[in-house]
C-alpha cells in the first residue's frame, strides 16, 4: 500500500505579486517546507537533526515544475507527495497541489544524499531507506 | 547572428541557507530578475510598463532547472539567455549560470503572453516579436 | 481581561541564513504572518478579505525591532501579541518572540487602516474596533 | 568631510506585494543588500570575506523603519547611508530611501561585530574604524 503524505498551506500575502497570485519562485520555497515536513513527520527524521548529527544534507539535483492554475492569497493549497524512484543515494519526489480538488501545479523534484563535508554523495542511510519506499508509487 | 543576453549578479547573504550555498527557491528568484532584465534591456520592453500600459503578463507555464554545482556567498552568477523556441503566444527561454566560465546551473523556462483582465493567451506583441527572434539559438 | 493572541511557527531552511541563524529580514516576513493570523483568528476578519470585500489594507507606518537572541533552523518560535494602542485610523501592536520561555526578540508594529483605491486613512471598522481593543494591554 | 554612501536599487516584481507596492519586510532585505554593499565598496571589507577570513559576523541588535511614501515596481530607489555613532563593537546606520529627490522611508540599524565561532562583541577591526568613520554625520 503506497503512503501518501498530505500538509496544506495558506496563500499568504508574502507568497503572491503585484498580479495577485503566487510568485512562481515562492511556489519552490513552499515546496521546501512541504519536503521538509514530508522528512520531519512522514520519514521520521528531521533535516536540521540530519544536518547536525549526521552532517548529511539534500541538495536539489533537478527540478521542474508545471503551473496549471494560479493560486491566491488566501487560498489553501493541498499537496500530496509521492516517492517516483529510490536510487542509491538519490530519491525523485512528486508533489501535486491542489486547490478544492483540481490540480493547480505538479513539481518533479530529484535530491541527492550528500555529506556536507566531504561534499560526496552518500547512499541513503539504512533505517530511512524503508520509510522513503513506503512513499514509492506503483 | 544570433544574440545572447548577458548580466551578472552578486550573491549575497539573503540567497544562501545555512549550508552556505544558495537555497535553489533563490535561483528562480534570480532568475526572475534575469528575465526581467531581458525584456527591459535586451527586448526593449520593461515588464512593469507592459502590464500597465497593455494589461499583459508574462506567466511561467513550465519551468525546469538542472543543478550541477553551488554558488556561495561573495560569488558572481554570470547568466546567459537564449531564446529556445517563439510560438504565437509563447516563449521557451534558457538560462545558463555560470561561475569563471563553468556552468553551474541551467533553467529552462516556458512563458506565455497574457491579457491580466480578460485572464486569455494572448499572441506576442507584433513589436516584440523580431526582437525576441534575434535571441533564437540556431 | 486583556486577551494575548498566540501563535508558534517553526524556523526552517528558508529562514536562515549562512550563519544558520534567521537572517533578520525573515523575521519580518514571519511577524507579518503573525499579523495575518491575528487578523484572522483573533480578530476574526481576515485580511484577504478586507482587501477584496472593503477594499481596506493595512500598511506599516513604523515598525522596531530588538533582536536579543538568536533562532537556529529547528527551532520553535512562540510569538504573543498584545496591542498597545488604538487610534482612529491606526493600531500600534507587540509582538513577543519566544523560546522555551525566552525572550529572543521583540517587534512593535504601527499599522494604518487605509482605504486602497482612494489612497486615504479611513477610521478602524466599527464591528472590528472592540475586538482589537480586547487585545489592548493594561 | 562626511562622506555619504549612495547606491540605487530597481524596484521588482519580487519585492511587489498584491497592492502592486513593496511588502515591507522586502526593504529589510533590499537594505540589507545595500549594507553589503556599503562594507565592500563605501569601508572597503566585502563581509564574505570578513566571515571566511576574520570569522568576524555583523548581526543586527536593532532596527527602525519610518515607512513614509510606498514604492511600486519599476520605481527606482536611491539610499543614502550614513553613520550615526560608533561605539567600541557596535556602528548605528541611518539609511534614507527617496525616489526623485523625495524620501519614501528611513531604516536606523544597530549592528554589532561579533566572533562568529566564540560568540562574543569583537572591537571593530582597527583598519575598518577610520573608514567607518568617515561616513560620520557631524
Amino acid at each position: 500500500m503506497t503512503k501518501v503524505f498530505v500538509v496544506d498551506q495558506l496563500i499568504r500575502f508574502s507568497h503572491c505579486d503585484p498580479a495577485g497570485i503566487v510568485y512562481y519562485p515562492e511556489f519552490f520555497n513552499l515546496q521546501h517546507a512541504v519536503m521538509e515536513d514530508w522528512f520531519r513527520e512522514g520519514v521520521g527524521r528531521a533535516l536540521p537533526e540530519m544536518i547536525r548529527n549526521d552532517r548529511i544534507g539534500t541538495p536539489t539535483v533537478n527540478i521542474q515544475c508545471d503551473f496549471t492554475k494560479p493560486l491566491m492569497i488566501g487560498d489553501t493549497l493541498h499537496w500530496e507527495v509521492r516517492v517516483l524512484r529510490v536510487g542509491r543515494a538519490s530519491v525523485q519526489l512528486a508533489y501535486t497541489g491542489m486547490k478544492n480538488g483540481a490540480e493547480h501545479l505538479k513539481i518533479v523534484q530529484t535530491i541527492a544524499f550528500m555529506h556536507l563535508d566531504k561534499q560526496i554523495a552518500v547512499p541513503i542511510p539504512e533505517d530511512l531507506r524503508p520509510r522513503i519506499e513506503a512513499y514509492l508509487t506503483g
